[in-house]
This record gives structure tokens, sequence and C-alpha cells, in this order.
């Protein structure tokens, strides 16, 4: 999320979340923290939406009431997946839903600013870029792009628009950086339907293709080749049906000699005759590929003679888990095409050579690379100083960072209030840092309580020590280790707790924690999260 | 970990460890299950081991005790990293260490078997392979190797000798296979050498690599280039330091020149007068290169000059890690130079050329890939059938597999109790699966402990319910959550527990349990674990 702002008026840039991490154990969505907004949103011009991908939409669901009145502007299926968004959130009646088609040349005014879009390539249709006019001058942010000159829908990166802001003079460019890491030009959609092709024609079995669900170029090859080897196709999982769905209502998605069938329909064609497109291609557990793999899928099966073609890179992290999968359907005797076997993905973003095509035509005095992590800032960085950005017109920005831009300079001149949001089942904003540094704990080496009853008025224990306790040790094989820390804690408390009732339950409390977690450690060498209860009868 | 069994004879090859998959929370360390050999220890005539990597050497402080009294046979390197460890473990004056020179062509005796040792290239000094003469044939076990005809030890993987095998006849092959994905030929670990001579005559300020400890061959480059370019080289990270002692020490690391330095010594050395040979390339939160980068080491700081080489390709899962660390080293200023950027890692193991040659060498009547995953297992058939192996003499195993070979035929007859052991803290084999399920319960959404006394004669509460959670919700914003759930839990239980006390404690602690459940989930969407406590007084 990008916010501009010149005066009493701002605008947004995209509405996105992003999955969790790792560490961040339990939690479901992490949505930007939009606390800087708060109480201005009368402020707010215009939202303005690149393109429908989740780390650029998926936050508007439970950000929107904070950001109202203002509208959302974007292409035709940009906010035809925003709106079935809003609708599960109830939230599309409230919402100010406003299409543009950026082959009409639109300028959209937002107070002080004015919004040129511009189309991009990218692996969801209908993706733009913006060219923004301030007072301070001309921004040009790209939004996720490649430049792809075969592209399946023939929509290509809109280069004479790009000349003309570059002739115009642009004054900051905010460019995607993300795969800066690969060499030369990002190769074309259209060397995946090769493959494709090739797979086809020697497959004797069914085949199973698995991809993002919002890849529609890709479906798109899959309807194409599979009518030319006489297959049909049939869809599974929930996000690939939808997007289908709205695709082709909206006309993104053309299937001309009617080979999409119902998947219930599938099942009764010949093995040789039918195309699976599935969800899963990132090892999801619970989506198509997962539960066909591990064969607990209602309709669907694998085994011996069907093909598989896992059509996407694992993205960083996630490399286990497709790993898993892609091991199963081997198990299962599928053949398994993939990325280290051949070329069956490309990425929807630009490479070095495209960044710096991007560079040279729009001429920027100044750019900060966006949404990459450090290395792909510094690599960046590496790519706009050859193409004769001097070093201190490139800025690196992390979240949070408040940027001023003026004719003379653009530079980092504050942080605001920022981070991070978790989404845990129905709460936002609930399950804090806090909470999930207790479930690293809780994972680690698990819990131990140990609970006493106490006599308020003699401070006579008069029941316990009793122990509860979860991921630690094995109860059953490990009573004699909880029936000695019983003992231990009941000793070193004495019949009476000393300093009860004289002092208050928090020193008796301090008191088990600390004589049963010294107890546990001498006897396992490890630390489990000692929680000690007091009970006043 | 693999045995080989003949009448009353049997010995082990290998004894490894592997290390905890992001499911098996707060574990260290996986073991190998023995217990298929408990009580039998006395028939095993010999522990065979390839060379001193973790996956093969590891499980021996453990295990060793259920293994004795056999002889561990390895090379005087491989023996010198194991003794380290088994005198950690304090069972050094029980081993009964057995060193042998492959070059010397040993056939080591060992019951029904006859062991020849041959040398192979790996990434550390030392390796083997084994031909195993047996009654029904001979077994050649690659162990990992690769082909490296420029290797820096000027150690080869011996050509002859397989040749030989080949010549003979060989009853099966177990072979390396998990770089199979890899086109080719791995390339030798001079490239690397050549890559860090480019960056030594480029590079100001200090330099640090980040490698494998084990990695002795690079370790060797680094100090013959560093003393080129006027360097010298300090070790930092425990296990380096102690690889880089051993290896001198047995001769298999030399400093002609007397470029290595203590790492005390070297703060006071110019920037451009040294290298820093570190820990950490998988991105390890505890070591070297993650201190350093967090600006957190004892005694070295990086910054705004320095280049850091990151010599080490991700293992499957450490991504994140890995690049979170070469982030921070970018954010710190530093020049990064990793896989992306530069040819700075050569595999340690075969690729599909190679394997291709291994099974041309060694003619095969049956092979059997090993340590790979199933994705691997499947891409090394295709390369074998491509050698001319028939299909059916291809044999996938998992562990556990019992496989019987005879003159005729070598095929899965059974499985074995088999699996894993884990090793936590102290404790060996203590936690298991219900435990590591725990936890990872315990990480998704916390737990809520719920505790009330209980009159023992008339049922009656008379103190609680009392609430404890961790990692389920921030407990003094959620102060409300946790009223209401208490005075629900009191008015579902009522004055006196129902069934109390005529039925159990085990009753009353489920009403608590469901009462205290069945209220969450409706507030929250989300199902912390339960744990209730019925206390009597």
């Amino acid at each position: 999320m990008l916010l501009l702002e010149y005066g009493e008026d701002c605008i947004v840039v995209d509405c996105g979340l992003a999955f969790p991490d790792e560490e961040q154990l339990g939690i479901d969505l992490v949505l930007p923290d939009i606390s800087y907004l708060r109480g201005r949103s009368h402020q707010i011009r215009g939202i303005f939406i690149s393109h429908g991908h989740e780390d650029h939409i998926g936050a508007l669901p439970y950000l929107l009431p904070d950001l109202l009145p203002a509208p959302i502007f974007a292409t035709r299926l940009t906010l035809g997946l925003i709106a079935v968004k809003l609708e599960g959130a109830r939230l599309l009646d409230k919402a100010d839903l406003r299409a543009f088609d950026p082959d009409r040349h639109p300028v959209l005014a937002a107070g002080a600013f004015a919004v040129e879009p511009f189309r991009v390539t990218h692996s969801i249709p209908d993706a733009v870029g913006f060219g923004i006019q301030t007072p301070a001058g001309r921004i040009v942010l790209t939004g996720d792009f490649k430049f792809d000159d075969t592209s399946i829908d023939g929509r290509m990166t809109d280069y004479a628009r790009l000349q003309r802001f570059g002739d115009e003079g642009v004054r900051l460019l905010l460019s995607d950086c993300v795969h800066v890491e690969s060499e030369g030009h990002t190769p074309s959609e259209r060397v995946v339907g090769e493959t494709y092709d090739r797979v086809f024609a020697e497959a004797g079995g069914r085949i199973f293709i698995a991809t993002f669900a919002s890849l529609i170029a890709r479906i798109q090859q899959v309807i194409d080749i599979a009518h030319r080897h006489g297959r049909s196709v049939a869809v599974l999982g929930r996000s690939l049906v939808n997007n289908v769905r709205i695709s082709q209502e909206l006309g993104y998605l053309s299937d001309p000699h009617g080979v999409l069938v119902e998947a219930g329909a599938a099942a009764s064609f010949p093995d040789e005759r039918i195309v699976y497109v599935v969800t899963g291609a990132q090892g999801e557990p619970m989506a198509a590929l997962s539960r066909i793999a591990n064969g607990d899928h209602r309709d669907v099966t694998v085994g011996v003679g069907d093909t598989v073609i896992v059509s996407a890179a694992p993205i960083p992290g996630n490399e286990t888990a497709v790993f898993r999968v892609i091991n199963k359907l081997f198990q299962a005797g599928a053949e398994v095409i993939f990325g280290a076997r051949d070329l069956v993905h490309v990425s929807g973003h630009a490479s070095r050579d495209e960044l710096r095509r991007m560079l040279d035509l729009t001429r920027p005095c100044h750019v900060i690379p966006m949404h990459g992590e450090h290395r792909h800032m510094a690599l960046y960085a590496d790519v706009a100083i050859e193409a004769g950005i001097p070093a201190d017109e490139i800025t690196f920005a992390e979240n949070g960072d408040l940027i001023e831009m003026t004719s003379e300079k653009v530079a980092v001149t504050a942080r605001v209030d920022s981070g991070y949001v978790y989404v845990d089942g129905m709460t936002v904003g609930e399950v804090g840092d806090v909470v999930v540094r207790d479930r690293r704990a809780l994972a680690r080496d698990g819990m131990l309580l140990v609970v006493v009853s106490v006599d308020r008025e003699t401070g006579q224990i008069v029941a316990g020590p009793e122990i509860v306790t979860r991921g630690f040790v094995h109860i059953k094989e490990s009573a004699a280790l909880l029936t000695a820390t019983k003992a231990h804690v009941r000793e070193t408390l004495g019949d009476y707790a000393d300093s009860y009732p004289t002092a208050d339950r928090d020193s008796l409390s301090r008191q088990l924690r600390e004589a049963t977690a010294a107890f546990l450690f001498k006897e396992t060498r490890r630390r489990p999260m000692i929680l000690p209860m007091v009970l006043e009868v």
C-alpha cells in the first residue's frame, strides 16, 4: 500500500495483504497498519488499484471501512475480482467502484493529483501502472510488470505512453524490482504453451496442470492447446473456478470450441480426453493438487499413466511443501513435469534487461525500487546506475518511511507509525506480536501448568500441586518425571507458603514457577513455558 | 543408515542424523530408529562410515552404545571428526576406531562381508564409497560423490577401482541421486576459487566468506588466494575453528605461508589485509554470519566498503533464513555476493552425466537410488534406463524397507519397525509424535487453561473458574472476552457441578472443556487448545 499526499489531498495506490512467514505462527493474513490515516479518510481522493493479485487487493475487505467514502479505481477485471471480495465482506453496497479502460487514455482527477493508468503485462490480465502528475512533478509507478511482446491476450506494456512520460519528464520512478536477480529478459508466457503442446502430444493418460488461479493467460493456453489435442478441460479448486467464471463473464477468457466441462462430468471422460487445471501449485495442503496427491480428493485420483505438470515456481518459503506434493505424485506412479525437468513456468516480473528498458523509456530524475527485499533493491540500484542514474538519486525505502519529493530532491525524511496487523480467525488486530511470541515459545518446548489451592486464611496448601502439560513430554511415558516435579515443588513450598498470606498471590506464583522451572531444566535441559496458578479457597 | 545382513553377520554403513523439518517443532535432531537391531549388537561386524558429514556420522554419539562392541571403520579425517563427537559424549574410550587408507586398497573382513573402500570426491576430504563382496554378489555403494578432475586436494573418485568392479560384475549399485535434477556435470570446486580471485582483486575493505564448516577444500582455496592478494585469514564460528584445527593436525589443510591468524588478532589488521571465513551460510540465527549481519557479534562488525561472499546454496527449507541474512548485510551497506550474482558455490554431488558415468563404469545388474526424495529417485530412474538398466531392475526403497538380494533378484520383501527418534534438549526419544502434534496445535491458536476448585464432599465450586491463556489473545486487551468466558462457564456448570461427586472428575473436566471451547469458537472462530482442570479441596 502506497500513500501519496499533497496538502489536504491524498491518494492510495493498492491495498494488499501478505501471507504470514514461518515465524508468524497461527496467523492467517497480515494487513498493513493504516493508523497514520486514522480520522483522515475524507482526505482520500481515490484508491487506485494496479491489478487483482492478493498482495494488491487482498486487504480491501478489511480496511475499506476505514478508507470510505473514497472511490476505488481499477480496470474491469480487477474491479470484478474486488467486487467478489467486498461481497463476501458485505461491503459491496457501500463501495464506490469506478472502472477505467487504460486504452482510452483516461486522466483521472484526484484532488492535487492527475492519475494516468497505462497498460502493463503481468501474470494476471488487465494490469496497469500509473503516471501520476503532482504539483512537484510526475511520478511513474510501474506496478508489477514485464515486457512480453507475444503476450497471450495481445495486450502489451504501453511503450508509447512510457516513452511520452520520459519525453515530458519523470521526477520519480517507483519500479518493480523483485525479479532483478534474473539476467536478461523474462521469457514470454507463450513458451509455457510450447511445453504444454509437447507434453500433451506424448501423454497417454489424464493430464493435470497445477498453476496460479489468477494466471488467466495460462488457462487460456490450456484451453487452446487441449482443443488441438482433442481434450476437454475441467477446473478444480474454488479460486480457479471463481476466476475462470469471472474472466469468462467479463470477456478475459474465451472458450470458442466449448472444451471447458464441469468437474463432475469430467469423471466419465476417457483418460486421454481430459485435462484438469487444479489449484495447489504452491503445495497448499488443502488445495486440489495436495488432496489428489494424498489420495483424498473427493472426485479425482492420480496414478500410473497420468501426467502432472506443476506449472509454477515455488514462492520462497514454500519449497518444502511443493516438493512434498511432487514426491507424493511420483510415489503414486504419475509422470511429474516440474521446474527442474522442463520450462513449465515463467515469471510475471521484469528481469534485469526489462528493468533497464523501463529506466531508459522513462528517464527518471530519481528512482525508488518497490516491493522487493533489501537484496533486490541493492541489485536494482546496480541496474539503475548502469542506466545513468546517479547513486544519490536512488532511494531505498521501507514500510513506514515518509518520503518527501520536491522539484529539487527526493528523500526519506521521517518514519510514521506503521507495521502489520494480523488476521486470525474472525479477529483482526487482536493477535499481536506478544501472542505470536508466546506461540513460538509454546512451539519450541511446550508448556507446563502447575496449580495449587491455598486456604486464604491460613496460607495452607489444601490441594495440589497438580500439573498439566502439553508439547513438553509424553505424559504417560514421563509419569515419573511429573511425579518427581510435584514432590519437588511441594517440598520447596513447604506445607505453608512462607510468604502467604502476608505477601500476595503473585509472590507465591513466582515461587511456584521458579521451583518448577529450575527442577525441569536440571532434569531435561529444556525450558517449557511454566504457568503457575494459585487458587484461593 | 544402511544395514546389510547375511546369516548371523551384519554390517552398518553410516550412522547419520537429520535436522528437523518445519513441522517438527522444537526438536533439535532426528535420529534413525534402530529398534530392529536391539539385542543383536554382537552380530554387527563393523560400522563403515563413508565420510564426515552430519548426515553420515551425527547419530554415532547417541546410538553407539547400542551398537557396541562393533568397531568403526573410516578414513583418518572422518575418524578424527568422529572422535571429537564421541569425546563430547564421553564414549571415546569405549569406541573401537579403525582407520583405513583407501589408496592402499584394503579389503576389510567383516563376517560374511568383504569391504573395499574406494576414494570419491565430495564436499569434504577423505570421502569414500564401498565395494562390498557378499555371498550373493558384489554391492557397490557410491556414498555421496561427484567426479571432479581438478579437485583441490588432487584426490579423485577412483575410476580404476569402479571400472574393475564393473569388469568383475556388480550385482547391485546403491547410488547417490540427490543432485539428479541438475543437467550435465557438476562444476569443479576450482571454479569457486576463480570467483574468489576476481572478488579479492576488486575488494577494498574486509572480505567475509560464509561457507560450510566441513568444506575444507574451499577453506584451502581461501588460504591460497588470500596469500596471493596479501591478506590474512581468520576463522569465526566454533564448528569451523574445530574443523580447521583437526584438518591441519591431520594434514588435510595446509597453510605454508602462515596466513591463518587468530580471530582476536585479526581485529587489529587493516581492512584490506584480512579475510574472515565464517559459519552461518544457511542463515542459522546463532552462527557468526547472522550475528555479524545483526550487528551483535562480539568481535566483528560489517559495513560500507566490506564484501560478503555467501558461498553456499540454501538447503531447501532454509531459503527464507538465508535471504533474511543477505538482506540485513545489504542493509548494513556491504557488497554481498551470492548465488544469484555469481558462481560462489558448487555442489558436492554428481549431476546427471556423472550419475550416468557411475552406471557406465560399474554396469550393475540392479540399482537402488539412495538418500534422495521420491522425485530424485524417479528422475534417477530415467538416467538408469538411458544407461540400459531394465526398468524392473530399478528399486525405490524407503526407510524401513527390507530388501532381499539373491543372485537372481533384488526386491523389497518386507518392512521393519523403523522411523525416527527425536532429540530434544538432553532427552533422546522421550519427545515423540504426540508431543510434536501438541506443539503444532499450541503454535496455531495457543492454549487456554480453565480451573475450578470443587469441594470433594458437596460438589460445590469453591473457587474459579480461573483462566490462564498464552498464544491465544492479548491478555490485557482481551479482558472482556476472558471475563465473559468465565461467566459463561460458571453459568453453564451451575453452583454445583451436576454430575459431581456422583460422577468423576473426568466428566466435570469434559463439561468445562466443552463449555469453554464452544463459547470461544462462537466469539473468535478460533480453537485454542482448551485444558480443563478440577482441583478437589
